[in-house]
């Protein structure tokens, strides 16, 4: 067993954030070497953290591995909530500080959340809130975890007015993803983690982008090669962000294009309407049009990014409940709102480049709104 | 109204934290400056947040102060909380997050905390997690809030299983203490923080604990002076050892001499039966007891320690209702409990100094629980 352990060498990604600094491990059947997982547990204690749909699939196999090779002094806890990002919320969040405290979790003790970008984000803020802080290791088992939600600290719940208004910036030890786990994950939700992927490569990664372009068929088919490769690329370039701007002062904001409209498409929506990145595909079009129609890019980017997001069978505009006045109250408690001023990702100086700022004509966002909704 | 706001000239007290760095001021008739206010509000809109005891008093002043002298393109949006401990919630900051985000504050918003210790550390969470982070004023107006739980940056709200289970440590931007405030504090308030107060000489100032010992009197008669020297030595004592550790590994546990104690009493007799001080007070007694029992200290520090409290009007002992199990639980949810292990604060090696240790015979924490208990 150690001889075929040391012989699995899974792709690390390292997150280099000084003393907080930790490793992305990326492999297919990397949940039957537990011993990655169990090297990053600290203390004695464990609560795992999953959901209704991931439970039966994934939970067993991954209490056994923190158990298993004499580990037997670890205790395990888990915590199985209901599945759907109407579920983010401070009340069901309380199931897991109750777990915690039931089972008398003490400071050393580690979170492990399992599941998808709901359940780490829940996970980590419990983690982050849970007597001020305790150990934390993500177990991504969606694409849009593994190449999004799982790397970077961002965690939290939504509150009825607005997603993730409430939660904190937190890192955890270790992000573990097996690619296998994607197999069990339907088409659309498959495509929806495709979006956030394409927008590493329009927002500053264009080789990316080209390699997208041709690769687009063996993803979506679930190439596993290809698949490995998009995750490793993603995470890399997400880590390469954070690393360099953790707490959003600028540059991290990059990483929402497309989200200002996305959210407002998803809280008009009310949650379960669409997936992320679905919403997000329909905003970066919508992003991209602003930034064309502000002379910021020219029309064959702007062809070449909506016709990559169709071919990820992602919408290319929003659904036709959003209306202009929709948009408006959506946007206007977005979290990049700073002193009244909307400010917004937008595309320019070709392909791989963006900008942050709240200085652009108005007016154009509201051709581009008008242009997208019905009324 | 310039020379003279220039001629006023509080103490300050720095918490030293690198970029975090922050001032605590300390003068009477503070707030009839609120230059020291403005001065730390960030971007244009500010939430107040109080409770319903500390409105009529204050609200108005601090309202004002941050509008006057052209700042009126200063949005300042208030929340009125519950007074009271049962109200540390999740379910009462839930009020203040509604109000934020129907208020529509943003990233550069400021939320000010204006009253005790339980709106402190709940507008001190609320502005921790509130977009994951934004900027945050401590006006403490109690003696409590003033020499201990507004400088350091604890926040948090408490879980029905325990106090203080759900926060973050995030250090404000400034703390503003006008000690004019105490004279509309209650007698046993005022009592309460002077526990604290005691407490700093005992962990780690033997000249300030002997200054307490011939300044007592002074004290309880709320004598300005020696109000200011007492809050300005132990806001001192408390930005040293948090500038030392600020989120816990070690030093900064001593600060929870007598709390492990204190925390059981207060659990047991449910929030509002004694004020925090009252039961940190008989947890101090306590822990010298423990303390002496080990034969870490003499009989005559025990008796200096039962002294002084006990010329601060506070409790000497736990009330009846608490039973050697109901200490016994309410220690096992401690926070400074380490995998199954409970760590207590004890004294050790004369006066102003203590250890931070889980290696001590349990048999003597027997002994004391048994003697101070009826059963």
């Amino acid at each position: 067993m150690t001889t075929f352990e040391t012989a699995f060498s899974p792709t690390i990604v390292n997150v280099e954030l000084g003393t907080r600094r930790y490793p992305i491990y990326i492999a297919p059947k990397l949940l039957d070497h537990p011993h990655l997982l169990r090297k990053h547990v600290k203390g004695k204690q464990v609560l795992v953290v999953t959901n209704t749909r991931v439970e039966p699939l994934y939970l067993d196999r991954v209490v056994a591995g923190l158990t298993e090779n004499g580990s037997n002094d670890v205790r395990v806890e888990t915590v199985v909530l209901p599945d759907g990002e109407e579920y983010k919320t401070l009340e069901v969040l309380m199931q897991v500080y109750d777990k915690a405290i039931a089972t008398r979790q003490d400071r050393r003790c580690t979170f492990v959340a399992l599941g998808g970008g709901v359940i780490g984000d829940m996970c980590g803020y419990a983690a982050a809130s849970y007597l001020r802080g305790v150990n934390f290791i993500q177990i991504p088992t969606t694409l849009m975890a593994q190449v999004d939600s799982s790397v970077g600290g961002k965690t939290g719940v939504n509150h009825p007015l607005g997603k993730n208004m409430i939660g904190a910036f937190y890192q955890p030890q270790a992000v573990l993803i097996d690619t296998d786990t994607l197999s069990t994950l339907p088409d659309k939700e498959l495509y929806s983690g495709i979006a956030e992927v394409i927008k590493y490569g329009l927002i500053r990664d264009a080789p990316f982008f080209e390699w997208l372009e041709e690769n687009m068929e063996k993803l979506m088919a679930r190439d596993p090669e290809a698949l490995t490769y998009a995750i490793k690329r993603s995470c890399e370039d997400k880590a390469d962000v954070v690393a360099a701007d953790e707490k959003e002062a600028g540059l991290r904001a990059t990483l929402n294009l497309g989200h200002t409209f996305g959210h407002a498409i998803e809280s008009g929506l009310g949650y379960g309407g669409w997936f992320h990145g679905e919403a997000v595909a329909a905003g970066m079009v919508m992003a991209a049009d602003l930034s064309h129609r502000l002379g910021w890019i020219d029309q064959a980017l702007l062809e070449r990014t909506v016709n990559l997001i169709e071919r990820a069978k992602l919408p290319i505009r929003p659904p036709p409940e959003m209306t202009v006045e929709k948009f408006k109250s959506g946007m206007a408690v977005d979290k990049k709102v700073a002193d009244g001023k909307l400010r917004m990702i937008l595309l320019k100086g070709g392909l791989g480049h963006c900008v942050f700022t709240g200085d652009f004509d108005k007016a154009k966002l509201d051709e581009t709104l008008r242009a997208f909704c019905k009324h």
